[in-house]
């Protein structure tokens, strides 16, 4: 068995309204950043998994992200796994 | 001008609790997912910089990182930059 690091970008879908990235976009205007535009804001998940090869690893990683990480109907996400060094 | 994206992580500095990291965990090990393990959960913030120079909109992305998007004394933050094609 080995163990994975993954990486998981979860990003709204495009088209669904970011009312979280829109106030940060107003907050930093406020504060003088006004060339800055198109907040968008998501998650960033970090977990190891322990599995037989990198395949299954996957394999895994994307279940739980449909299941339980994102929300796939108003979600996107990308997986990146690494393998990781023995501690 | 020009036009940059920004991806920035944010996660929790080593050492802080993660309390959301620690819940999806727990529910992730509930629906059979035990495999995964040291759930780690921060945001994933994009937005576009328009300044002169690539050097120039780094600088500005990190302050806006330092004084609105990220909270430095818990939280770390890692910047990708990339020109955006004209659109």
């Amino acid at each position: 068995m080995k163990t994975y690091s993954a990486a998981v970008k979860v990003t709204l879908r495009k088209g669904i309204l970011d009312v979280q990235g829109k106030t940060v976009e107003q907050a930093l205007h406020a504060i003088e950043f006004t060339a800055i535009e198109r907040v968008r804001i998501g998650k960033f998940v970090e977990f190891d998994i322990t599995a037989e090869s990198e395949q299954e690893a996957k394999i895994m990683a994307e279940d739980a992200c449909r299941k339980l990480i994102a929300n796939p109907i108003m979600e996107d996400f990308s997986i990146t796994l690494s393998e990781r060094e023995q501690i």
